[in-house]
């Protein structure tokens, strides 16, 4: 292992987190329209974080400054598995310097945020998946501005990292190599070093682009809102939650306290829009919106939205009353909200965003069991979304079929197709199969850890029954792995993760790095054969 | 396909189990001490049963008359898949026939099984399932003796063909037919045909030997069970429940009814030996011993049993009074109870037996956790026990473990052992991951399935919370397709399938079927290409 070529690269990350950081300063102030008093506490915990980013990216970079020799395939794993550790860690200081508060205690005492939580609140941001432990973010007592305006920081740094890091250099964010490959952009007769270069800009400037664009939309949307304006920091908290597919928000009540179906709807798109692959959102830039149109994993995708919304909706609406509680509504006004917050919630669970407008656990159980399962799907290779992904399923499935014809036709050799393409590489096939193993392994693993190590009050302490237990625990896990956030009962879409025990905190923590880093990246890292010198 | 050739082998299969059938035909005399009064409806059902498969035998064996050519893997495959479907329908005629009685309403009003109900418990016993539709088999007037021993014949019926048909002649029992080959006994010398019938005839023998010797010992054990006797009616019922590794009790109370300790040790022997490979068991039986103790899918089986319980009585005695609710035991009699029935209920879920001697329902969720997952894993390959089979995990996990070293050493090829023997195949690999697959997917679909189909009053009608119906019917998917019987809460050991309604019940047959013809054989008859001839 080449040490010094790690820690090059490590030293750039940190200070690319200090240099983020910077960012959330301004809001600090009253000037900034998003508090009374200077956040005195909140200011120079940034401040000592900021520092410490570049101390430590200092010595890293000394360190490295005599480093040699290539990027190989096991040092560019080190960097991904290592960056996002120290990301987390660096990014959990300004929460556990600023001693920002998960909520309060009956009698009013402040519970601060210790280090599990600050660790698990870091990942779930640099993670994009926007699970919290912050019970009340809009009591600027408990959570400052600027704090909050750095968690969703954490969102936007993350989501560029993935796609500038993940898809566009290292290519794993698809389904094996041979399949990113063959739909990277750029002039392909260029070196790989140039065209790497070509796709990370390019992918950086349409995530950026995506970013103002909603920014200036939602603030545009102010009007159409319950509260009658958005100010930028929202609007800008809520664009990097959506671009990144996150899912932080501003609000106790995330997306649902601006009761606006302006904003929702936008808001759909947006989340549509970023759990497409990059390289085709590429393509409609540069004029060929057609390459997106015959995607067969984007087609699936949006069929596959629309097939759940309809299905939701209607049992939802015709065998329940679940958009209609009150039963108050005229059909066509329960048609009318089955829609809007059908769809809003079920495409942000599919995009792994986890913004929500609407309590999902008071749906019917087939819906909550739809929405579960969902969260092992995930969007499109390539984007910022997280889960096993549309193009693993499709993949799946094939396989599958091909598997049961080949079991009365052994002497038959058909081919895996992928719309006009034939995946010939036997490799695709078993990293298809592999990486949905590791998944479920995983899966059962953190959850029979999680059930064991969580108490069972912890349930009734939440007026829920312990039945719950199991299916919340099990979604708790899939919904970090997939780095969507919300799952369902007491993680559920108005609950938080605050309620787990440090050791479960840890747990979720790792789950979320294993997932948004498609597991590989990390678990080497945990292997003493991985770190020998060859 | 050559369908002469189907008829003549299905026709064998309709007459072998109208032979099953006469001999539940004596219990229906009061001389048997099995009922006061001669059962009327239940010996003329069953007479009439007996006829229906000899007259469906003898037309398939004239259809057939004229057969011609080989036995191929197509049709093999199509012989096992129908066979089974044509069992269940034959076996389900004498319930039917019979009018017996699922239970009473609370006016007294008898409820009796329809067509769904009928195939369910048909198919629970040939697929040595053991879940059931019968809230009380103890009540003469609801089901009549001779009905209920036909119900435990189809076990043996079930477990015979197994061992027999599938394991020995297909060859399917194990994972990939390399491995099977290897571990299979005989002289090798002779040819294929000599020697599967050699195998089929010994593995048949140990199955009727293991039978013999459980019946008597039971029997024998008569004066140390609470009611101070048993008789040979109860002694072959649970005899064949156990070798069959089936769980059709002829109490309500399963085989706690007994609540003796000496039956509770007899059967988990018994359970072990069921679910131990019978390729080894017959090693045993000409002197080999040590060929069982050498084996990697056999010590693993022991040490996963005992690590299980260890932890569950662990767990259930420290930190838990699973097994002391009333609190009246002194610490001694608390683990020697935790011992008993926590081993009891652990090696009956794992060999996929399901007696119960204990609600494990009211167990910590811990416990409950594990038993849920102890569902996939299953016994030995070339048992007669379901589930997915050791083999298959030990398989598993050393591919991924293999994967993950891989993938930042992809230039090393490191060989797939076990034990001293090196599995070359790549189809072993391709074979076990794509069989996870198929699990996994067959029991999100199933679970979708009845989640949407089954109202959610079932729940509240039983007295539970809506939240344990996701859990529940996930238990009791995994425990139909793993040919377990018991699942957890609504299906829990101390309850039955009735409360389901006949499109649930008629799922979960289908899917007791699938897992136990380990899915391919059953599935290729949907395929229309499947029947096209070639």
């Amino acid at each position: 292992m080449n040490y010094r070529l790690l820690a090059r690269h490590l030293g750039v990350v940190s200070w690319l987190i200090g240099v983020t950081m910077v960012f959330s300063l301004p809001w600090a102030f009253p000037a900034f329209g998003q508090t009374e008093h200077f956040e005195h506490t909140g200011f120079w915990a940034l401040v000592d974080s900021i520092v410490i980013c570049g101390l430590i990216g200092l010595a890293l970079r000394l360190a490295g400054r005599r480093a040699e020799g290539t990027l190989y395939r096991k040092e560019a794993m080190a960097i991904v598995g290592l960056s996002w550790i120290l990301a987390t860690i660096l990014g959990a200081l300004p929460y556990l310097l600023s001693r920002t508060s998960i909520g309060e205690t009956a009698d009013g005492t402040k519970i601060h945020m210790n280090v599990a939580d600050s660790l698990f609140e870091s990942q779930s941001g640099f993670s994009t998946t926007g699970a919290t432990v912050l019970t009340n973010v809009e009591d600027p007592q408990l959570v400052q501005r600027c704090i909050l305006f750095w968690r969703s920081g954490t969102h936007f740094l993350g989501g560029l990292g993935i796609i500038v890091l993940f898809v566009a250099v290292l290519g794993q964010g698809s389904s094996g190599k041979a399949l990113m490959r063959a739909e990277m952009p750029g002039p392909s007769k260029e070196g790989t070093h140039n065209r790497m270069q070509h796709t990370a800009w390019a992918f950086a400037g349409i995530y950026l682009l995506l970013n103002a664009m909603l920014t200036i939309l939602l603030k545009l949307e102010g009007p159409w809102t319950a509260q009658g304006t958005m100010s930028w920091f929202d609007a800008l908290c809520h664009a990097f939650g959506t671009i990144a597919t996150g899912g932080f928000s501003t609000h106790n009540r995330s997306v649902g306290y601006y009761n606006s179906s302006a904003v929702d709807s936008t808001l759909i798109v947006f989340m549509i829009l970023s759990g497409s692959n990059f390289a085709l959102l590429y393509s409609v830039c540069i004029g060929k919106p057609i390459r997106l149109l015959r995607d067969v994993e984007f087609r699936t995708y949006i069929c596959w939205i629309a097939g759940v919304t309809i299905l939701i909706v209607a049992v939802g609406t015709i065998f329940y009353d679940d958009f209609d509680e009150a039963d108050q509504l005229t059909p066509a006004q329960e048609v009318s909200a089955a829609v809007r917050y059908g769809m809003f919630n079920i495409v942000s669970i599919m995009t792994t965003t986890g913004f929500t407008t609407d309590d999902f656990d008071r749906w019917n159980q087939l819906a909550r069991s739809i929405l579960f399962l969902s969260m092992f799907v995930g969007a499109c290779a390539g984007s910022t979304s997280g889960s096993i992904k549309i193009i693993r399923h499709i993949l799946f499935l094939k396989i599958l079929r091909r598997e049961v014809e080949q079991a009365y036709h052994p002497t038959v050799v058909r081919h895996l197709r992928l719309g006009d393409e034939v995946i010939s590489d036997p490799e695709v096939r078993k990293n298809v199969l592999v990486y949905f193993g590791m998944v479920f392994f995983i899966f059962m693993l953190s959850w029979l850890l999680i059930v064991g190590m969580e108490e069972d009050a912890t349930w009734t302490s939440q007026g829920m029954s312990i039945e719950n237990k199991l299916v919340d625990v099990a979604s708790a896990v899939i919904s970090t792995f997939s780095n969507i956030g919300p799952g369902l009962g007491t993680v559920g879409a108005t609950k938080t993760y605050a309620v787990f025990n440090w050791k479960s905190k840890l747990i979720l923590t790792l789950v979320m790095m294993l997932g948004r880093v498609e597991i590989f990246s990390v678990l080497v890292l945990f292997l003493p054969s991985f770190w020998r010198n060859r």
